[in-house]
């Protein structure tokens, strides 16, 4: 996988918080991903499908996510909702939009899925594909989360 | 959604688990889907795109899938691990595949995208759409499992 292909989903993502919840987003040091770590409480996944073949994902801790949709809506939320899961989907939507939107710009067109969300304490998510699967870990002032994308060229 | 483009999938999951497991698995009635109601311990996702855009995931408790695991190995496997999730992530691929292929006979083209694995206790799977989300119980001798399709027409 061009490791190039994962930039447009990182600034995305960086956009998208920053736009929709006033967090800055701290992109760490992408690395491959051998074992299934993204480990959390709150992710969303979206697959990808067209000339290239993959998922996104972003998997949150508690009190990364409750922070983030806490700023979104301007008022204090303390557990996982339907709202919390609702503005995960909607922060997802965005950046796989987004992300392959600067994927065209590379020549690279694929669509997107509608987006997937899991709460459940301390989950785990493992994408099936025997391709290199990035993952870039960010951090943010409450907590840190991680941002996984495989693409099958 | 047309609850006619269900029946590829709930065929392709019968047939699958038959011949790889030697499942039998009984189709309970399909409902729409209001809450997030798949609740487990392994589930697989996969993205769907193209003429129409949606998702397929299965969910199943931890006893059901260690049993239908063992059986498809032909050896007790006892605990959650990648061999595990590689085997749902094999299932759904068929699935996938299998259902697409009945779903084109239906004249529908869609694109699967590439499997995600969830493991974690209790965890729950919510589909962010405003489109009817269908569930389909199932039952085997050795637990339940939830089959769901999305797709937006």
């Amino acid at each position: 996988m061009d490791v190039q292909l994962v930039n447009p989903f990182i600034e995305a993502t960086i956009h998208v918080l920053s736009s929709l919840a006033f967090v800055e987003a701290h992109v760490g040091r992408p690395y491959l991903k051998k074992d299934p770590v993204a480990q959390g409480d709150v992710s969303g996944i979206v697959g990808l499908s067209g000339e290239a073949k993959g998922t996104i994902s972003v998997t949150f801790t508690k009190q990364c996510i409750l922070k983030i949709v806490s700023k979104m809506f301007g008022e204090e939320i303390t557990e996982i909702n339907d709202e919390v899961r609702d503005a995960v989907g909607e922060i997802l939507n965005i950046v796989s939009g987004n992300g392959r939107q600067r994927l065209r710009g590379l020549g690279k067109r694929v669509k997107g899925a509608i987006p997937t969300i899991i709460t459940g304490r301390n989950h785990i998510i493992t994408h099936i594909t025997s391709h290199p699967i990035i993952a870039v870990p960010f951090e943010t002032e409450n907590g840190s989360f991680t941002f996984e994308v495989c693409l099958e060229e």
